[in-house]
């Protein structure tokens, strides 16, 4: 079974939204097993939609189409598929009441544009919209099936997932689902995880691994179709426990799991509490340690010294020290890391020093050099890093290291 | 004229990545007065891509691919462009010059299976790569243009705007470059702002404006198409006056501006410096803060205070006042901006605290209830918000309500 997604709207062909519709239909239909092999834009416009409609069935059994059903004059999904299928437009009671029950409880005055939303191409399956007011719609066109979805992915996603996919797999058989999983390492070069795992990344499907490198991040990506569920997982356990046995510890995670949340689980695990003292990355660790539900468990306080009087006032670094070695420097990260782990009585205490930029630079420290320190009672360590990058990316990166240094150390 | 743009990768089309090549390619068209109707992903094919482009051609006068230009035997660009062309494949010296030289200078290995990327169709113009090893190719067919791109947006986007956007202005005469500004407006009821610019939403082509509402914030974006930018300019700036005069302080910014930038310049104008208590933001809005260069000219220290001891201890909250009202109250949240303004010495003490969720929430004090404090030297102020959402939703609203306090109280 072979689908295909239009998406519909202007922005998108002016770019001033970026499409993430087309991406989360598209994962999902290869969860379900059917195969994408094409997707379209086109802007509000009956002929091109309904040309590009025609086009996309001509080559696969199914559209999917997200965008045009709002209630303005540019939303011309429906007047597309009522031309479409000779079904012609009548107001449908059931839409009208949901649109105004919508107003009501949205405390909004209802406004009479939005009665244009209510006209249905006769005798369509309808599909309810549990957030907005425009219901999704199933059209059959030469015995091919167009679904219409609406454009904002608050309202498409839980859709497509509560009502859609289940309808689809209802109708395919024999499907063949495409299961994926990402194994991450955090702070690691490329090319040594390319070197670990290079006769993976040869293998040829139906299962194939992908390496996929950003700043502070390296991902395999384990992809596999397989008859059924069962067998799909078999073949990714079969590949995840190659690479676990290569990468061991390196890797902090799978899919969804974040650096942030798998630190949270050791100090959870360890019921170990932490301190952070963040001088270059502003706050960028405390808020991602505290993005963690539960996170109140283990953080117990977080100091940002900006200031050079600050590092002194709260954290008690020598003033001396500031002064002979400088703000950044291994020996202040140290006092830095003490100091916060003293003031918040904590476990752990984690501190970062360094210079994001882009000003602030010499010679002899760079923009992108960063010192973080992590002090326990048992031991003390320190770290010096040289990243690239913009102001942001060099915070970022510091946060991926000072947090996999918590990971490998505690 | 018109273009179509083309993506070319199976990670697309499996949903893996979202195309954001496609929103930038289409933007910087757009500003250069190109219209583009249709947008297509197909995978690496070589039948599937050379059909596609067929079609393109069809509609438009220019197709504008990206990807599938790699060094990997998935990469069928080159290939399908050479058999569209009629053009063989040849060794390009140039090019493996290039290739190798890269190699040298990132310090790796040089890779047998890169000399693939060095054949190209004989006598087509190549546009030089300056990120990574893939050229740029720029085809003529049937008297129409076809440029392909590499898929990697850091390698893409500087290629585009250095060598294609200029290429593609020398041929085309007469263009209507379209031009769009975003006027900010953080903190505020869609329906309020729709309200007070009602008429200007309604407004017809070549200037038109349009609302857009996320979570803490809504956009007015002004767009007009018109004969140069001095005229684009003009009819811009004339609504922007409009909107201006009728939503005043409550904008914050245009564009890129981003409202801890816009706070940030106001602080740096009044020559105020600001230290920070949070709670429930977990650093968050540190963080923003700390995002802007030359933050530390007004930012002088931030405490993260988990914990009801870490709001006593460091910020000198006393105990039987968390015993009364609570860590989350409007007296806690006062006693915090008053700590942490006296313990930096700044001019103005800011604190959060809430209850972010998904956990902690009670009848009395539901997950979202927010209070934020704002003490200088003259005022204090406390205010109540109820947030819906996430857990970062919550702590972003939350962020934006605050940093938003300080832009309109000092």
């Amino acid at each position: 079974m072979k689908a295909e997604i239009i998406s519909i709207g202007t922005e998108l062909l002016l770019g001033h939204i970026v499409n993430t519709n087309a991406a989360f239909l598209s994962q999902k239909l290869a969860e379900a097993g059917i195969d994408v092999y094409h997707q379209a834009t086109v802007g509000d416009n009956v002929e091109r939609l309904t040309r590009a409609i025609k086009e996309s069935l001509k080559r696969s059994d199914m559209v999917i189409m997200s965008g045009g059903l709002g209630p303005t004059i540019d939303d011309v999904t429906v007047e597309a598929i009522s031309k479409l299928t000779g079904r012609p437009l009548v107001l449908n009671k059931m839409v009208l009441n949901g649109i105004k029950d919508y107003f009501k409880f949205r405390k909004l005055r209802y406004v009479k544009a939005s009665l244009r939303q209510a006209y249905m191409p006769k005798g369509l399956k309808l599909i309810r919209n549990r957030v907005g007011t425009a219901p999704g719609l199933i059209a059959e066109y030469n015995g091919k099936e167009i679904i219409c979805l609406p454009g904002p992915p608050r309202e498409l996603e839980p859709m497509f997932t509560a009502d859609i996919i289940p309808y689809i797999k209802k109708r395919i058989k024999n499907a063949h689902p495409i299961r994926s999983r990402s194994i991450k390492i955090a702070c690691a070069a490329e090319s040594q995880i390319d070197a670990s795992v290079r006769d993976l990344l040869r293998l040829k499907p139906p299962t194939t691994v992908g390496i996929y490198a950003s700043p502070g991040m390296v991902q395999l990506k384990i992809m596999t179709k397989a008859k059924n569920d069962r067998l799909a997982k078999m073949a990714i356990n079969k590949i995840e426990r190659k690479i676990r046995s290569r990468l061991k510890e390196q890797i902090f995670g799978c899919d969804d799991q974040t650096l942030e949340g798998a630190t949270g689980m050791i100090l959870l695990k360890k019921k170990m509490t932490i301190a952070t003292a963040e001088s270059c990355t502003g706050g960028l660790i405390a808020n991602r340690l505290t993005n963690v539900r539960g996170s109140s468990g283990y953080y117990k306080m977080g100091a940002i010294t900006y200031s050079n009087a600050s590092k002194t006032a709260t954290l008690g670094v020598p003033e001396e020290m500031i002064d002979k070695y400088g703000a950044v420097s291994g020996q202040v990260a140290l006092e830095m890391a003490k100091g916060i782990r003293k003031l918040a009585g904590s476990d752990i205490g984690l501190s970062t020093t360094g210079i994001a930029g882009p000003l602030g630079g010499t010679k002899k420290k760079p923009v992108g050099l960063v010192f973080t320190a992590l002090v326990t009672g048992k031991r003390s360590l320190v770290r010096e890093f040289r990243f690239r990058g913009s102001r942001e990316e060099i915070k970022f990166q510091t946060s991926q290291a000072a947090l996999n240094i918590i990971r490998e150390n505690i």
